[in-house]
């Protein structure tokens, strides 16, 4: 037998549905927030993805030449392909864009759990505007997709890149390696933190700075006044910063979202193309990896060749939501189990068909197709879980009349054959 | 500016709506039925597809080496991935297993109407049962689904292609050969065809008998007769076949659908790998080519190394079906405009941010996010479509009363802030 490949997954009915519910949710939260759902292509051309520099996706990339000899590839990503769509109507398009989609991605990394070599990923951007409004939409639409699947316990971890790149340009630190470094803390020694700090020209006072800095947590509104006491408030961009994350934090809390966000300025989102606000969000234990992040990428659109636009927006993997979701026991477990089940005895195939087509119009009608006799019938209509049986007899229908019994409650009826149609 | 590849599309929402629309009431009929929604990975290992010798396919397949030296492909169809899924779980699975999908497919062809190289394709199996109330399902199911999304003006052409393979037997013309030159009929020209039937050792007797069984038509309860009289009745392959036939079509009659089905013989569905039960669909007038098809192919599973199995099924192509319904104006158009636009004006923004919260439990909502004064809100609340529009004033707001206009009539009516949020 032919196997599937390493690191892809096979969706069985009870496997997938609790992905349609998901789906039916997230949208539906989404389509309240103004959100329009689009849809891009699986393939690409290499080019989009490898354009954008010292990214470490690009390794990972399923690429290929096909048969017209075009170095092609399967998107590990969405926001090229989201950028070219925007870039491809940029004038055209009412601002502000505010798009949806789910779109199935590749990488070629090592399987591990809630890593796959192809994977789900969810992901809402609005571009055409910069403002704290549209940071503050995006983080509810975020918050608002995570309960409209029934979780509580997750935590939006929020910075702005501007005031971690306005503190270490103050101690003559390269904002960007700065931001690789600070990427790793947490997730290497403590010593070998040091070491990588002091190899990119740290001090002592800068790094205890530092350090302070990144310690700061609560609720931002609790953060700010920590943090504005430790940067240089002249600055005009960590003015800006502050000023766009206060505005942004005050309509989370009038929203009734507040206490689902905490500043911290740890977060800087590795090196991808983020320029102002950026945020990961854990479950509240922080027991595992982020859940999903996003942020502000301005010079995105500019990048892939349109003219400058603003953009802020976010990506949910599926896997780990679905992880995340089961831990917690909110995943939907599925009912498949028909609303009828049509038991047949003897000669009554017409009227058994056209009672089945009648159902069918608004109920979940099986029926026997292999030719079982009663009992089996019966056992099978038990066995996947059928909520009412219809027993259509060969002398019943001769008398005009037919039984219903609910297997849940085994409570039996006998109705008249034409009311059986108006069940 | 990087573009898009050739043959594949980009959605946007107003492309994009229908398909959603579609979906939901394909799938919700495919639900009623019995089906249950897999999904299968988009890459296989390429010898999946290549191992089912003689067919077209393979030579259109996006192949290439994965980065561990797997040759890998993007599927080009479903069937056997859903049929290395059935045979992983052959043993548990309860029978008869009813699946259906929606998935993508790749084919590197010339890109043409309703041909492209990346294009969605609905499946619809059933695996297990060998009888002619399987095969009525599968072909109620067909019409339901078309039903479901507004469709009527549609036919299936319905054979078993066992009764042409009788046919070609009893005249020593070998029956693969005979299915490929009857694949061609009405493809080329008629005298062409007649030299294709001659090179594969037909007579003119045969050739003359041959015309007459192609050209049956009708319902399948008035194309039987005809077809009984042209051929071998004491075949059991014939007889076997013909009742099954007619004990579809009368189920079909019964549940109303028997006037969408006609037989004709001329249906073999090339080369593939179907059995005895083969169908397409096309719209009555014939304008365009076969919307979909299907059939039974019982030797398939075992094909793929899995114990025997017979299975019934079929696939739509989504591209068809759409240009289909958008031509007889059934396709879903879409209507984006938001329940509810807040405009706000002056220092309002507590009581907003708490009344978009609240609507958006039941209703999309949108507001300003890039600081537009009263009059450009109202004209963005116009040009996005709103449905309602509330204006919450300074002043107002303070007298604890805001209005509310419909935008459709027109009326404008003040209410007290508390009565917004019960809006």
């Amino acid at each position: 037998m032919i196997e599937k490949l390493r690191g892809v997954r096979d969706f069985y009915p009870e496997d997938y549905y609790g992905r349609t519910v998901i789906h039916e949710r997230l949208f539906g939260a989404l389509r309240r927030f103004g959100f329009k759902e689009v849809c891009t292509p699986s393939i690409e051309s290499l080019e989009l993805f490898s354009r954008k520099a010292g990214d470490s996706i690009v390794d990972e990339i399923y690429a290929f030449k096909d048969k017209g000899g075009r170095d092609i590839c399967l998107i590990p990503e969405l926001t090229p392909s989201v950028a070219r769509m925007v870039i491809q109507r940029q004038k055209e398009l009412k601002k502000p864009v505010k798009w949806c989609s789910l779109s199935r991605h590749w990488r070629y990394e090592r399987p591990q759990k809630g890593r796959q070599r192809e994977f789900y990923q969810y992901n809402v951007d609005i571009f055409g505007v910069r403002s704290s409004r549209a940071d503050f939409e995006i983080i509810a639409a975020g918050i608002a997709c995570l309960t409209s699947v029934g979780l509580e316990n997750f935590l939006f971890h929020i910075s702005n890149r501007r005031l971690l790149e306005s503190f270490f340009s103050s101690y003559g630190v390269d904002a960007a390696q700065g931001f690789a470094v600070v990427d790793k803390r947490g997730k290497v020694p403590e010593d070998e933190f040091g070491a990588m700090l002091a190899g990119i020209g740290v001090d002592e006072g800068c790094a205890a700075a530092l350090e302070e800095l990144l310690s700061v947590s609560g609720t931002i509104s609790e953060g700010i006044p920590r943090v504005e006491a430790l940067l240089d408030r002249e600055d005009p961009h960590v003015a800006e910063a502050l000023l766009s994350l206060r505005e942004m934090g005050e309509m989370l809390d009038a929203y009734g979202y507040g206490g689902h966000c905490m500043l911290d300025l740890s977060i800087v989102r590795g090196l991808a193309y983020y320029t102002d606000l950026v945020f990961e969000v854990f479950d509240k234990a922080k027991s595992m990896r982020s859940l999903f992040g996003g942020g502000r990428y301005d010079t995105l659109v500019e990048l892939y060749g349109g003219q400058p636009m603003p953009a802020v927006g976010f990506a949910i993997g599926m896997p780990v939501l679905e992880i995340l979701m089961k831990e917690e026991g909110s995943w939907p477990e599925p009912d498949f189990g028909p609303d009828y089940y049509i038991v047949t005895v003897g000669e009554v195939g017409e009227t058994a068909f056209k009672l089945i087509q009648s159902l069918r119009d608004r109920a979940s009608v099986e029926y026997d197709l292999s030719g079982r006799n009663m009992k089996k019938q019966m056992n099978q209509a038990n066995d996947i879980g059928a909520k009412r049986v219809v027993i259509l007899g060969e002398r019943d229908l001769a008398e005009g009349r037919a039984t219903v019994k609910d297997m849940v409650s085994g409570e039996q009826k006998v109705l008249a054959i034409a009311d059986l149609f108006t069940l």
